[in-house]
C-alpha cells in the first residue's frame, strides 16, 4: 500500500483536509494516508520545513509527502515535485522542501505543468485539493515524475540551517522551532561541536546562560523551572525545562539567536 | 476498500472518535476511515451541514459519510440514512444532510429501525458509537439500505441555502460559515449573478461595502487589512482579507445578512 | 489488517505522531493505524488510563494499543507490553494500563528488553517513535510477546478505581475525568448501587447536591444550567448539565470527592 503523508496549515476545524483525502482516494482508493500535522501556523513555511525535516526519515522508501503551506496559492509560484532520499515530495515551490534537499544533497525537481493530472477545473484558492492531492495520488498509482512536467534546477531555497561562525571560538546559531511543550529546537547538531564532543562551554540565549546538560527530560528536578539543553529526537540541540515552557522562560520566538562560545 | 468518513462535534481530546473507529473496524476491519472534521462547534448542525456540503463531491461513488452532530441523542429524533449522489449518508434526522439533498434533488431516505445492526445494548448518550458507526460499517460490508428500516419521505430540512430576492435589483444573502482563517462564506453562487456574469455592483455586510474582487488570496497587498471577495473553493462567494480575519474586521457571525445590489 | 491504536499526550501541532506512524509503517506497511487521542493533558497518566479504559472494548480482538504518556522517558522506568482481553497494550510501565488490567483481572505483562525490535539508536527522549511504535509494528507482524523480553509480575498499578465505603450507608467516590464538554465522569458504576438499583438518594459534590437523574442529555430544559446525573457511555455515572460545563458549575477538577448517601 503506497503511503501518502499530508502536512499543511489548514487546521482540523474545516473540511479542507477531508477534501484533500477524498481527492486522493478518488484517484487511488488503496492509498494509505498519514497526517504529519495540519497545525502549522498559518503561512509559516519554515515551521513546515522543520516538521518535514524532523520526520521524513521515519517513513519507508517510496513514501509520497504532500506539504501544503502555500501563501502564494493562485499566483505564479510553481507547483513542484522533488525526488529525494528515495521518497517524493509534492507541494508549492517556496522552499518548504529545501532543508530536506540540503541535508540529502542529491535530488531532482520537476515543475508540475501537466494538467491531465490536476482536477478540472483547478480552483484559484485550493491547490491542495486540486493539484497536490491528485498529483500525489497519481504518483502512488505508479505514474513517473517526468510525466508531470519538465525538470527544473532552481527550486527556491530557504536560508541555510547551518549555524554561522563568528570566529573560531564563537558560533551564532538560532532557534528554528518551538514545539507545543515550549522546547526550543536550535540548528546546532553534533557536527557543530569540536571533534564531535558535545560539551558546551557556554550557550547564551536572549541574555540568559544555559549551562546544564541532561540526557533526558526527567533527569533532574521536576518542580523547578530549570533550563537545560539536550540533544533531541530530531537530531538538534534543544533547550528545555522539565514541566515548563523554555520558550516562555526565555521570552523567545523562532529566529532568536543562540550564541555558543 | 470501502471508504467511511466521519464528521462530528466530538473534538479530539477524548476517546469518542477512537471508540467510533473501533466500532467500525470490529464490523469491517477493511474499512478505510477518513476524518472530515471533529471540531464542529458543539451542537452546530448548520456548520456540520456546510462542511459536508463543501466536501462530499471530492469523495468517490460508494463513500459512506457518517455525520454525528446530535443534540437530540437519546430522544425520539430518528436515526436515518440517505442515498444521494451515489453515496450514502448516515446520522441523526436533524437536517444535517438536507443541503446535500437540496443540491442533488434526487435522494432516498430510510429510518434506521433494525436493531440487528446496532450495538447491544444501545446507550442513551452515544449513538455515534452504538448506532451510526455500526450501520456505516454494515453498509460498507454490502448490506443494502432497505435492510436497515423503512423508507421515509419527510426527513428534516434546514432552511434553504438560496439567497432571497428583495426585488429584481436587490438580493439578500447571508454568511453561512466562517472558517478558521476568518473567511466569511456566503450562500451566493455564480448562478445568483445576472447571466452568470460575476460582476458585483455592491456588496454590503454589517454596514461595510466590499467592492474589491480578487482571483486568489495573494493577489494584492498583504499587509493591509483590505476586504475583498473571491469565488472560493466550496463554490460560494467568500469575503476575505489576506493575512487577516474578515469576520473580525466585519464583526460578524454566521447568519449575518449580505446585501447584493 | 492488524489494527494499531495510538494514545499520547504529544498533541497534533508537531511531527511527533507522524513520526510514530512512519516508524510503524516502515516495519508493517499494512498496519491500520487508529488515533484514540493525542490531546491527553501533558504527563497526565490517569487521563490516559481513563480514555483507554473507556474505549478498548470497542476494538476487535487482536488490536494492539500503543499508549505513550511517559514523563519518565529516558529514565529507568521499564517499557512493557501487556496481553489482556485478547488485545495487546504497549507503553511505559507507569500504571497507564492498570485500570484495564484491574477490570479484566487476567493479564500477562512483559518487560521490553530485546533491542532487536527497537530503533537503532534509541533516542533518550522519544521512545514513542524508537521503542513503542516499532514493538507495536512487530507485534502486528506476528511476533509473539515472549520474543520481546521476560515476563514480569509487578507492573505498576494506579490507585484503584473502586469507590470507598465510609460505612454501610455512605460511599466516597470521586471524579476521575472531565471531558471536553465539562461532563464529570465519576468512578461509580451500576454495581455500586444496592441490588443493582440505580436510584441515588443523595449525591454531593463540592457542597452541591445533584439530585436529578436523566436518561439522556436532551431530556430536560436546555437553557438552564441544571446539574443532573446520567449513566454515561463509558459505563460510569456522569454529572452533566445540558449545554453547560458541569465542571465549571461545580468548580471541580479530577480527583474531587463525590459523596453518595
Amino acid at each position: 500500500m503506497p503511503i501518502i503523508t499530508l502536512l499543511t496549515d489548514f487546521g482540523l476545524q474545516d473540511y479542507f483536509v477531508g477534501a484533500m483525502k477524498g481527492a486522493i482516494l478518488s484517484i487511488n482508493p488503496a492509498a494509505s494516508i498519514v497526517d504529519i500535522t495540519h497545525e502549522i501556523p498559518s503561512h509559516n513555511i519554515r515551521a513546515a520545513a522543520f516538521n518535514l525535516l524532523a520526520s521524513y526519515q521515519d517513513f519507508p522508501a517510496g513514501t509520497i509527502h504532500t506539504a501544503v503551506v502555500d501563501p502564494g496559492v493562485g499566483s505564479d509560484r510553481r507547483p513542484i515535485l522533488i525526488e529525494c532520499a528515495k521518497q517524493v515530495f509534492v507541494g508549492p515551490d517556496n522552499g518548504i522542501f529545501s532543508w530536506v534537499c540540503a541535508r540529502e544533497k542529491r535530488f531532482r525537481a520537476f515543475h508540475l505543468t501537466n494538467q491531465e493530472f490536476f482536477a478540472d477545473p483547478v480552483s484559484k484558492t485550493f491547490h491542495g485539493r486540486d493539484i497536490f492531492a491528485p498529483v500525489a495520488a497519481s504518483l502512488s498509482n505508479g505514474v513517473g515524475p517526468k510525466e508531470f512536467g519538465p525538470m527544473i534546477d532552481d527550486p527556491i531555497q530557504l536560508e541555510t540551517l547551518k549555524p554561522g561562525r563568528v570566529d573560531n571560538a564563537v558560533t551564532e546559531a538560532s532557534i528554528i522551532h518551538i514545539d507545543r511543550f515550549g522546547k526550543c529546537i536550535t540548528n546546532l547538531t553534533p557536527d557543530d561541536f569540536d571533534e564531535g564532543g558535545l560539551s558546551v562551554a557556554g550557550l547564551s540565549v536572549n541574555g540568559r546562560e544555559v549551562s546544564s546538560e541532561r540526557d533526558f527530560f526527567a533527569d533532574g528536578e521536576a518542580n523547578k523551572p530549570e533550563l537545560f539543553y539536550v540533544f533531541g529526537s530530531a537530531g538538534f540541540l534543544e533547550i528545555a525545562a522539565q514541566n515548563y515552557s523554555a520558550a516562555t522562560i526565555l521570552g523567545v520566538q523562532p529566529g532568536q539567536p543562540v550564541i555558543l562560545v
